[in-house]
């Protein structure tokens, strides 16, 4: 026995007698009829069961029924105009499977804390689902983009030997006797892999222990970081900005019913169309310093959240912010040849202040020049050594980028805070359920 | 600048110039004759230098070349029935982007210690290249199976709080000053999800701190898991072998020179047709006692993998199976209710003694008797509340499954050992690169 109707396809149906199992959303009683919502988890139907046509016996069983009960209805597909979905049931039979409780989670508003306890069952409500059936298709579209353009995917390890970048923000384990670090980007597993394949991507969790309580922030979040031989950073943005119109505009077309229930405005979204603007650091720095909070902001610092809404808010698409001081940003990072002080990199600026989605860029490819910057950096050497070894044996220009998959469905969904966009969240504060 | 033009499309390009960008694979001298194996990711083509056509200046720079060197090689695409893609360049012109040290990896045996500490590398050759090829394209058909029938991805989280079948083989960490463990599996999550979806699948890492060096082992691989509300163990049973043969015949017909490059028989593959017997452990068991290393077979145990190939051999395609006496299976196992001392649970058995890659069943959906056995098997009940919730609102009967990545690789590809199936393999001695 598995289930095979179900009512996302309902219109294949039309006309005949089907099964449609799920759980009650909700029900309205008027003398000799029921009208029950029924839900299976691909969306929601009305079915109507009348005491004429059921007889007693079944008409009863309905007032059994309480919210999230789980039950089987058969009937008669038919179709009805001032349905959402243009179909309803006629009820012919009804089977109860399971009584449900006193659901917790009623139609009147609740605290977030209480919704985040019971995670497990707030994911059926009708929003919750919108935004992972995006994410789901924001995901889908980024294997798709990678796979159709001559990508090879190639796992990068969750479990890293080497404190890269400090240990101040990584999550430690035993291993066997040893120490083992959670991986907190598999980019430099993707060099070694672009020049073994061309053009490779890794998409997995990566992990993050920042004492950081913002709406911005998970300790598990995943990532997609494509990485290509043979490509400067102009390839780097042609690529990100190739990439995110087709994750934007393919949700667009496949997910729009969602965008509507969450009350999305679309057309913010029909904009992220090539060319995105490119402007470098010290054109942002401009723009900072022309709006009224920006004045302060001190060049050569990174950019905080807040001045990232500035220069966002400056354009209708995402934007690319290139070349930033190479001291603001990580050891791997090739500097510009015409201006040593920035280095080759680009973050992307999603629009209406969701902030930094993409960071990438040109990477050192040069033995001597990325060895002196690992100690510099007062790295471990000989935690680079395979690191280093890319450049030893045909290095060759490369460059990739990162993309932020729950900051994505952030932005693409209009969402205040990053913990809806993935289906158990992790934060500082939240290990549960 | 990126790099457009790849060996793998060389057929779009016969007749014209193109300039390819890649790796010295090999070169072969004669005269005023060079032989250029050029490699660039996508796969390998010959390109012919000669002195009268090129002149000395370019001619020479051949000699430079070392293995693994990088180059750019302009040229005339041609037809060649002798080469084994149909296609090389005449070169016009020759650029050296680096030339490569002496390359540690030699066409001479190396050990797999030495292989697994260049893995960085060793991903380069031809060999590695097919598997992780195949690699990509299974991981690629499991997500097609799911999305193409409905399931909606669910990630499971990483981070758990409780550590729900003992500690022993659990990854533990700090997790702001409370413990957390590693996942070693997202079953329990989607048994929720999929009663707000429907059918749902999470994809992704999961761990395993087994003090185990077999060849089957890795602390770190990765898992498919769906799960679906209202099926049992038939239903069940009917997805994993309609699943397992889109992934094995789309990988047949996808992937033939990968296959073909590791001498795969790959009849053997081609026998992965609907329907898989079925056969319950105590048919399994006789089949054992009939054997000469099985007659010692205890009944009532769980299946080593000696066992598991002497069943997988009595086949010739994956065998799936069912009903395991309760006692050696998980506690969220349903009991069959004709036989109360059996769970309903199936196994999948690969052939050719490539072992387990498929474990699952129908999950116990009633609350009373779920909370009896997870206080029997001595758990801590509150950190399953939020999993016995899922039996208080709106039970059903519900199913699914759990297939390693890994092991499917090493039985597709025909590997005796599961650590080249995954690009950064982790092992109990064995956390670098």
């Amino acid at each position: 026995m598995r289930n095979t109707t179900y009512i996302r396809e309902i219109e294949k149906y039309e006309g005949q007698v089907v099964t449609l199992s799920g759980w009650l959303y909700n029900m309205r009683s008027s003398g000799k009829l029921r009208f029950i919502l029924l839900r299976d988890g691909t969306n929601v139907i009305q079915a109507i069961v009348s005491r004429n046509d059921v007889g007693d016996e079944i008409f009863n069983r309905c007032d059994l029924l309480t919210q999230e009960s789980s039950l089987k209805i058969t009937g008669l597909v038919v179709k009805d105009v001032r349905s959402p979905i243009g179909y309803e049931i006629q009820v012919n039979d009804l089977e109860i499977v399971h009584i449900a409780e006193e659901y917790p989670i009623s139609p009147k508003e609740h605290g977030t804390p209480f919704l985040m306890d019971h995670r497990h069952l707030w994911l059926r409500s009708s929003l919750q689902h919108a935004i992972l059936n995006i994410r789901h298709e924001i995901i889908s579209a980024c294997r798709s983009y990678f796979d159709n353009n001559g990508f090879t995917l190639i796992d990068a390890p969750i479990f890293t030997p080497a404190a890269c970048e400090g240990t101040t923000t990584l999550f430690e384990t035993d291993y066997f006797g040893s120490k083992a670090y959670l991986t907190q980007s598999g980019q430099l597993y993707m060099e070694a892999a672009a020049m073994a394949f061309g053009k490779v991507y890794c998409f997995g969790p990566t992990f993050r222990a920042e004492k950081s309580k913002t709406r911005r922030h998970l300790t598990e979040f995943w990532m997609i970081e494509p990485e290509m031989a043979f490509c400067d950073l102009n390839g780097d943005m042609d690529i990100a900005e190739e990439f995110l119109e087709y994750i934007v505009q393919r949700t667009l077309k496949n997910r729009e019913a969602e965008l509507k229930l969450l009350e999305r405005d679309i057309s913010k979204l029909q904009n992220v169309k090539r060319p995105f603007p490119r402007i470098s650091y010290d054109e942002a720095v401009d723009i900072l310093k022309k709006s009224a909070e920006g004045q302060a902001f001190e060049y050569g610092n990174d950019f905080g959240g807040g001045d990232e809404t500035i220069i966002s808010a400056a354009f209708d698409r995402p934007v690319m912010v290139h070349r930033y001081p190479a001291d603001v940003k990580a050891f791997y990072m090739k500097n510009d040849p015409e201006d040593a002080s920035k280095a080759l990199c680009v973050d992307v600026l999603a629009p209406e202040g969701y902030g930094e989605i993409i960071g990438g860029g040109q990477r050192e490819d040069d033995y001597a020049v990325l060895l002196d910057k690992i100690k510099k950096h007062n790295l471990p050497v000989e935690a680079f050594d395979w690191y280093l070894d890319i450049r030893k044996y045909g290095s060759v220009p490369h460059a990739g980028f990162g993309l932020g998959i729950e900051r994505s469905v952030a932005w693409i969904c209009g969402l205040q805070h990053i913990r809806e966009t993935i289906p158990f969240p992790r934060l500082m504060h939240r290990l549960q359920p």
